[in-house]
């Protein structure tokens, strides 16, 4: 054909991480059949779905099956149902939404690389390592990027200092990703840093996408939302989703807050989130809104905090065997993710060979998060408490 | 905020078809509460899912409520199994197609639209009038459209003549979205009109965009889909949904076909659409996924087919009226769409305005739809067998 393509898709990497973690496993498997791997790598949920999630979807299918209860196409931003059950969820936190500032979605993904479409070429700011994502979404849009390095020096979560440093000169209204809880260094900005951050966006014009994913992993005294900054509805938009929190991984649900208010260039960002999302989205389906609004019901988040615990226990075990061993890890208390420094300065896929060769665990190399991810592996507490356990008992062994 | 927003979202017409006709029914209310209004303007379905689907759906429910068959992230393009009842689907019209040619998407709004950002700036040919989505995502990009006029003069049906005539002059790789059976005329292309569309876009290294979302209604010896034509696979991707098939409006199941050996400017066209995909879609809830694979099984088919039967008993008995009282319209046969021609030379709005006041029936301006959509009306046959019967009585004492 001689259409023109965008070929901004010429500049993105292969995105080999995960596929060439898998042509190592079965590698590895093809040598030693025997081996009883544990997979501590990919950051899907294990735990099934909360039982008043499953009782709503199941009663949600009933009506469909229906005539008198059938439901055909939904508001683009989702029932009010659901809507006033997020706006629920947010009060938890002292945090006041209008219905119309809420937009549910099938998956924070979807929303974070779909904002994209709403802004012109401004240079984009985003932490290494990071949720990829953030940069593949920006690539296709042919933007230029600044990585703000997320290392042991900063505690990996990198201010408007590092931002500076990382562009070299004094900005105007970028666009900065935040993600706290960090996908994959599991590291959690507390109230005076994001107020930092929110402080810095309003006095350059800059715009704050917030995803907080993870939010359900905080146990500490830290922000669950950029709302609870005061000054973040003129600066900042929020990506959150059900995926960790109630085990939506394959059940898909999120929702994006636009504040009102929010303008740059006598354009209301709310107002064209709107129209982009009437234009290329047709809902959630009917019985997943009924899951989801189970989901953020007291007794929904009751069994979610009960979800979460589970997996805030296998983080536990693991950081206690790195703590005793004196290997330097972040994340996991706030966090599923485990951000472990690879002792005796092996490098990520060095690190990662030795321990599905030695030891049978598998883990992520942070190398493939970006640059800044060298030199680390990530763990997730997404495994069952018996595999986690073992996996321990495995470091614990190998591990000097 | 001081960051650079698109542009083009400027140059978006308020969307206000539907809209507007909210307000004059809601003004027509409480003129006269007493009156039952009868509603055939919006094409969204009104029976509920076939029992095959919700059975399947709430089997599935409860494998997300145990541990030992939940399931987490989905592969994004979907589960083998939905791809595999696609590919069988495909199979009955004749059409081979290999697993990785196909992937399920939450609907055809969203795959139509996403489908703009793989390529770059090309002219964009879009029959008038159409389904505003495939206008709206090409404006949000900035791209250039040319309109081709669907027309009594064409039967609704404009070909490649209709579209150098739009343009002016020869064309070369320009993209064509062709929806047939068609949003909202209801006219379906023959196979003799798409082997001339296909040879077309071969002679000038064109890409056709299919959108064949009605294609469960063809009753006649129509093609189902682009890929019955030969040479299709090296100039067509085509989009269908279960929407209108098997009332999925709410419960979102939809798939895009993209060839494998598609190619333009040396890159392929089905990565393109995965990495796209890969990078910001996390799949289809699972299920909704076993609910899509219920709806394509045999079983799945023969209840879907006595939905549209339903649904096209509908749009017989309402062409059957106009036919008695010699008012023009097209569609309805093979599409749940009448096209009704305005009597009397009315406009668009004035015929709308003269059912809804004198016998309280709602339908959809034509002119909402584009411009040569004016003079005409559409009617859906989504209704109930109730409400259509006595929306004809009324058809019938108002037209002379």
């Amino acid at each position: 054909m001689k259409i023109r393509m965008n070929e901004n898709y010429r500049l993105l990497e292969k995105n080999y991480l995960f596929s060439e973690v898998a042509r190592r496993l079965a590698r590895f498997r093809e040598a030693h059949p025997e081996a009883k791997i544990i997979h501590l790598g990919i950051g899907d949920v294990t735990l099934p779905l909360p039982e008043v999630v499953t009782r709503a979807m199941a009663a949600a299918v009933e009506e469909m099956a229906s005539q008198e209860t059938f439901r055909g196409y939904a508001p683009e931003a989702g029932y009010d149902f659901l809507l006033e059950a997020i706006q629920r969820h947010y009060q938890r936190f002292g945090v006041e939404l209008a219905l119309g500032e809420i937009f549910s979605c099938d998956g924070a993904k979807s929303d974070v690389a779909n904002l994209t479409e709403l802004f012109g070429q401004n240079l984009v700011c985003i932490p290494d390592p990071v949720y990829p994502v953030y940069v593949d979404s920006n690539r296709m849009l042919g933007r230029e990027i600044a990585f703000m390095p997320a290392t042991e020096d900063n505690d990996y979560l990198p201010g408007p200092a590092e931002l500076e440093d990382a562009v070299g000169h004094t900005v105007e209204g970028v666009i900065i990703y935040l993600c706290s809880p960090n996908n994959p260094t599991g590291a959690v900005y507390d109230r005076a840093q994001l107020e930092e951050w929110v402080k810095f966006a309003r006095a350059t014009g800059s715009l704050i996408i917030f995803d907080s994913a993870y939010e359900s992993f905080i146990a500490g005294d830290y922000p669950h939302s950029i709302f609870e900054v005061e000054g973040a509805k003129e600066c900042a938009i929020e990506v959150a989703s059900l995926s960790k929190s109630a085990g939506f991984t394959g059940t898909r649900c999120s929702w994006t807050v636009v504040p009102a208010g929010l303008e740059a260039g006598g354009m209301n960002l709310n107002e064209m989130w709107s129209r982009r999302q009437t234009t290329k989205f047709n809902g959630v389906p009917y019985v997943v809104q009924r899951g989801a609004e189970a989901a953020l019901s007291p007794e929904g988040e009751a069994e979610c905090e009960a979800l979460v615990a589970y997996y805030r226990e296998n983080a536990q075990i693991m950081g206690a065997v790195f703590e005793e061993r004196g290997v330097a890890y972040t994340g996991g208390a706030n966090s599923p993710y485990l951000w472990v420094s690879c002792p005796n300065g092996m490098g990520s896929w060095e690190f990662f060979d030795r321990l599905l060769e030695d030891v049978h665990l598998v883990g992520t190399p942070g190398a493939g998060f970006g640059s800044c991810g060298e030199g680390h592996l990530r763990l997730t507490s997404f495994g069952s408490h018996e595999a986690t356990a073992e996996a321990c008992e495995r470091l614990r062994r190998y591990l000097p």
